[in-house]
C-alpha cells in the first residue's frame, strides 16, 4: 500500500516537473538579448521585461542540473539555454565599484543595464550557484575559480567586513544573524564541494560555522525558529526578533539534515527534523484554511507584513522536500504524514490545470490572488527544485521497496 | 434632509476624531526619552519600541495642527507632548554625512539612535512639515528657519542634483517621475506659505512646478492616472509604467483642488475632480467587495506586488477629503454620492468599537488581516487628518446651510 503511494506521489510529481520545464523553456528565453525573461503571466505572456539577477543565476543552475543528473533532461536545448543565461549573467550582471570586485546587480534591463543594486549578499549568492553548476556540464576549469573567487569575496563579506556591501554603518543597527545568510552560503558550500575533496577541504570550517549559525536561531527553550537572532545567538527585541518564517525554518532543515547525513552527525541529523521541521510545521500550519503562513510572530501578536497570512508556493516546495528526506532517512510514518498533508493542499491549490506551471500566491483562505507563474522574486527554481528532489527521493524509496 | 445627513456625518466624524486622538494621547508618549511610540497594538499595549521618523513627524505635525485651529484640542497637553516629539526628532532624526546636512533617518531606536536611512526624501519631508508647524504653534522664528533650510535642500535634491539622497546612478535607473515627490512638495509649499506673503512668493513657482509634475501622471488620453512617469511624462515600460494606486491619486486631487481654489484656476479644479477624483474612484473601487483596491495595472494585468487587494485605511481617508472637498465647492450632488459610498464602507470596515481607532488593513473582502493601530507605516496621521478636514468642511457646508 505504501509503496502504491509513493508511486502515485512519483507519477504525478515527475508529470508536474515536466510541465514546469515546458513552461519556462517555452516561454522565457529571450533569444535576441540572451539570458531569461522572469516575469511571465499565467498564460506565459511576458509582461515586463526586467531581468532579476537572483532569477537569472537560479534558472542557470536549475537547467544545469536538470542537465548533469536526469536523463530526460540532459537536451541540447536546455544546455544551450543555461549557457546563454550564464553569458548573459557574466557580461552583464557586476555593477563595478572602486577598490573591490564590484557588486551584482538585482535587476537588469533587457538589454543588460544594470537598474538596481542591493546591499546584500543574495545576487552574488546565486550568481556563484550558476556559474559553479554550469561549470560542471561545460568542464570550462575557469568559471569554476571565478565561483570560487567570488564566493570568497562573499565569505569575507559575511565574516570579515561587510563595508563592501554599501550599507551605511548606523550606531543602532547592530548586526544580526539573519538566517537566510548561513543557510545560503551552507547552500554554496554543499555546491561547490560536491566531488571535489579539495575544494571541500577549503570549505569545511565554513560549513561548520554556518551550521552553528543555523542553529542560533532555535530559541525559546528550544520551542521557536526565530528568524533573526544577535550575532551572540540571542533574540532580538521587538518585531524583527519576534518573526517566523515557517518556510524558510523548513528549508534550512533539509539543508541541515543533507549536511548532518554527509557528515553523519546523528545529533544534528535528530535536530534538523525535531527543531527545524516539526516545530514550524506545528506552528506555521494553518488549522482554520490548511496551508502554512508566511510569517507568524512567535508570541501570537500580528505581524506587520501586510501578506503574512498569505500562502505561498515556496513554502510548500520546502516542507515537500523536508519531510520526504526525512521520512528517507527515518522511515518514521509520522513524517510521511506531513509529507502527504503537504502534498494534498499543495497539487490541489498551486498547480495551473490549464497553463501549466504553478501559481504563487494564495489568500489565507487558498484562493489565487496573484496569477502570474513568474516574478521579481518568482522564478524557474523552487517548484521545479523541489519536484527534482522529491522525484529522486521516490525513486530511492521505491528501488529500495522493490529489492526488499 | 441633506442638511440632516451632513450634520449626521459631522457627529459621527467629531466623536471618531476624538476618539483617535484619545487613543494616541493614552498610548503613544514615551515619558523616558521623549517621542512617541509608533507600534502600538489593537487594544493599546506597545509591540515594538521602534520610533519611526515619518510617524514621528506627521504627529507632531497633527498634534499642531490641531492645537493651533480646533478649539477642543486647543490643551497643554497636546502642545507639551508636540514639543517633546519636536524635540525628540531635533536631537536624533539627523544622520551625519560628510559635505551636507545629512540626512534624516527612517527608523530610530527607542533612545534616538539611527537605526535605518531611506535614499529618499521623505523623512525629511515630514521633518520639515513638523517643525513648521511647531514653529507656528511656539513663534519660534529660529524653528522656521530651520524647516526652510531643510526644504530648500530637498528641493535641491528632486530638482538640481539627487546624488546627496545616496542612491547609486545606475545606467538602466533613469530617472522618474513618481507621484509622491511632487505632491509632497506641493504639500510642503501649502504649509510653509500659509500666511506668510513672502515665503509664498519664494515658492510660487515651486508650487507650479509641482502641479506640472502632478498632471504628468494623467496618462493614456486622459483616461488613466499612473503612479510613475518617465521625466518627460511619457509612459515607462513594465509593471512600474502600469501601476496605478488610486488612493494616492484621490490625494493628489485634493492637494490640486486646495492649490487650484487659492490660485483661482477654474481648469485645473475641474482637471483635479474629473481626472484625479473620478477615474481612481471608478477604477479603483471593488465592484464585487467594496471598498478601494491599493495597487492596480492598468491593463488589468496582476499587480506584482502581494498586498494589491487589500483594502488599507489611508486610501479611503483620502477619498473622503477628496468628494467632500470636491462636494463643497460645487454642491454636485453626485459628488455627495460618491463620499456617502466611501463613508458607508470607511466607517462600517475601519473603526474598533472595542479600544477606538481604526483597523488599517482588511482582506479584499474587507475583514481585518492586521489588526494593530500602529505600525511602520500607520500613525497619528491619515485617521485624524482625514476626521480634521472632514469636520471642518462639515462646520462649513452646514452653516451656509442654516445661512440660506
Amino acid at each position: 500500500m505504501a509503496t502504491e503511494k509513493l508511486a502515485g506521489f512519483r507519477e504525478r510529481i515527475r508529470s508536474e516537473l515536466d510541465r514546469a520545464v515546458d513552461f519556462w523553456l517555452k516561454h522565457s528565453h529571450d533569444k535576441v538579448y540572451g539570458g531569461f525573461f522572469t516575469c511571465i503571466g499565467r498564460d506565459g505572456k511576458v509582461y515586463d521585461e526586467l531581468k532579476y539577477v537572483w532569477l537569472q543565476g537560479r534558472q542557470v543552475w536549475m537547467y544545469c542540473r536538470l542537465y548533469r543528473t536526469v536523463e530526460r533532461f540532459h537536451k541540447d536545448e536546455i544546455l544551450e539555454a543555461a549557457k546563454s543565461g550564464g553569458e548573459f549573467l557574466r557580461r552583464f550582471a557586476w555593477v563595478p565599484s572602486a577598490g573591490s570586485m564590484g557588486k551584482c546587480a538585482f535587476s537588469l534591463t533587457r538589454d543588460g543595464q544594470a537598474v538596481k543594486v542591493q546591499r546584500t549578499i543574495f545576487s552574488e549568492c546565486f550568481y556563484v550557484m550558476a556559474m559553479d553548476e554550469l561549470a560542471r556540464v561545460t568542464g570550462d576549469r575557469e568559471m569554476q575559480v571565478h565561483a570560487e573567487t567570488v564566493m570568497d569575496q562573499l565569505v569575507h563579506w559575511v565574516r570579515v567586513d561587510p563595508s563592501g556591501l554599501g550599507r551605511p554603518q548606523l550606531p543602532g543597527d547592530l548586526p544580526v544573524n539573519s538566517l537566510a545568510v548561513p543557510m545560503m552560503l551552507l547552500c554554496l558550500v554543499e555546491q561547490l564541494a560536491e566531488g571535489r575533496v579539495d575544494v571541500a577541504d577549503k570549505y569545511r570550517e565554513l560549513g561548520s560555522w554556518c551550521v552553528q549559525q543555523i542553529l542560533q536561531h532555535v530559541q525559546r527553550d528550544g520551542t521557536a525558529i526565530l528568524e533573526s537572532v544577535s550575532n551572540d545567538g540571542k533574540e532580538l527585541p521587538g518585531c524583527q526578533g519576534r518573526l517566523q518564517n515557517p518556510g524558510h525554518a523548513l528549508e534550512a532543515g533539509w539543508f541541515l539534515l543533507q549536511y548532518a547525513v554527509q557528515h553523519g552527525d546523528k545529533e544534528l541529523q535528530r535536530i534538523a527534523v525535531d527543531k527545524f521541521m516539526e516545530i514550524p510545521f506545528r506552528t506555521g500550519w494553518d488549522q482554520d484554511h490548511g496551508g502554512i503562513f508566511y510569517f507568524l510572530d512567535v508570541d501570537g501578536l500580528c505581524p506587520t507584513q501586510l501578506e503574512w497570512s498569505m500562502k505561498l508556493w515556496w513554502p510548500h516546495c520546502e516542507a515537500l522536500v523536508a519531510f520526504l528526506m526525512a521520512y528517507s532517512l527515518s522511515r518514521e510514518p509520522t513524517l510521511l504524514d506531513r509529507f502527504t498533508q503537504v502534498y494534498d493542499y499543495t497539487f490541489s491549490h498551486f498547480p495551473d490545470k490549464e497553463h501549466g506551471e504553478w501559481f504563487g500566491y494564495l489568500t489565507r483562505q487558498g484562493s489565487v490572488e496573484l496569477d502570474f507563474k513568474g516574478g521579481p522574486f518568482k522564478g524557474f527554481f523552487h517548484v521545479p527544485r523541489c519536484l527534482y528532489m522529491c522525484e529522486r527521493l521516490l525513486d530511492s524509496l521505491l528501488a529500495a521497496a522493490c529489492d526488499s
